[in-house]
């Protein structure tokens, strides 16, 4: 008996932007993918396309897979049950599909969601791509955590009273998902003095970028924006973000 | 009047280990550099000049920054002072200075000794790589945050009592540096009932890799080893870590 010749799904990270910040290993199946998936918005492009557009074959089927972005409520299950029979239908016919993620696929993504409902089936495989963390930091010029200090990832979304308790208690931390949430994250970051020590960044590694010290950030930030901030913990030296 | 010709310091990322994990970016910058520096142990190779060997051009001159691995103490300053100064001198050469930081330079590397000590007087680019703890997802299987989950990086060397507290507070955490520090992790997630949802992982994307749920991890851990754990917070799908 021989196994059933399906193919493999490709969860690939693309990084956060600059096309030269993809791997090597991203590069290899984008440009070699005959099945393409990625997220989209309903209103505009995919920024995960964008990165690698240039890449993609002429001749390989793309798969959009439109998020509603009126939909609060998350999962958007029917998008994700409706993508998954398509790109079960491509590995069960033997194609290999690859599914472009921003940054990287399983940190705060949405290819768990196509994974859970896929993996159990398929062979599959993760290559992990460039955070927009490490992005922001790079861009900052700053370290992110040095030697133990802790590290606390931080979604802006959060209500205020949970946010400030994590940032009271963080070491160096990493605010996620910034968007219409500035005015929360600025008033508790004033709150606790920790303003100075917060850089700001919108789209790292992009030609828009900007990259400014949290109290010169504008007064609305898009939702791919970050504040990278020092709380305490042990020192390390001079700081430029 | 004319700026004067110096070169530019570069950070590069050369990711968690396969080599394929490499950037573009990181490609590009390694193949062209005449200069190529990296931190080693003084009893071995440098694990991040082994995952770009055959891309250093043969006449690049190479330059080892020997860490004592017997000194506790940290930074080894002298080291650093050293370092800086025979590099200071190749960047007011005018030659480019490309060195090497395993996974991501800003994020818990040594880069930043030489970069506090460098960038005030030389141009400088920090090039953003693929971190450890997105390989070791990848190779997991299982998503390290999601949603408006927060993610806390916690080094193993903390006191037990810290890294206690710290992991109760946590929805996902990711444990680095765990090596001989691993009784005691496992002892604190046995504690705190978290031993099931946790996975470990040994050189992730290496030939060599382990990867185990965490109650099947060897009694001794390398240096290079790290516990992903699913702590609380709001609920994904199932995970096959």
């Amino acid at each position: 008996m021989t196994e059933p010749l399906t193919g493999t799904l490709y969860g690939v990270g693309v990084g956060p932007g600059d096309p030269e910040l993809l791997t090597l290993k991203a590069h290899r199946l984008i440009t070699s993918a005959a099945v393409v998936a990625y997220p989209a918005p309903d209103d505009g492009d995919s920024f995960a396309r964008s990165i690698v557009a240039s890449l993609i074959r002429t001749d390989a089927e793309e798969f959009a897979i439109v998020i509603p972005m009126k939909t609060e409520r998350f999962p958007a299950r029917q998008v994700y049950d409706d993508a998954s029979r398509h790109l079960a239908a491509k590995l069960e016919a033997g194609e290999d599909v690859v599914v472009l993620c921003e940054g990287d696929p399983f940190f705060y993504g949405s290819f768990m969601y196509l994974y859970e409902r896929l993996a159990g089936r398929f062979p599959s495989e993760i290559v992990p791509g460039v955070s927009s963390i490490m992005s922001c930091a790079a861009v900052l010029k700053r370290p992110i955590a040095a030697r133990n200090d802790t590290l606390t990832v931080i979604p802006g979304p959060l209500p205020e009273k949970e946010l400030r308790v994590r940032l009271e208690r963080a070491d160096a931390a990493a605010i996620i998902k910034v968007g219409r949430h500035l005015p929360k994250v600025r008033r508790i970051l004033e709150d606790l003095g920790a303003t100075e020590r917060a850089g700001y960044v919108e789209r790292a590694s992009l030609p828009q970028q900007i990259v400014l010290p949290l109290a010169e950030a504008p007064e609305r930030a898009p939702y791919f924006s970050m504040i990278l901030v020092y709380m305490g913990g042990e020192e390390w030296g001079p700081m430029n973000g």
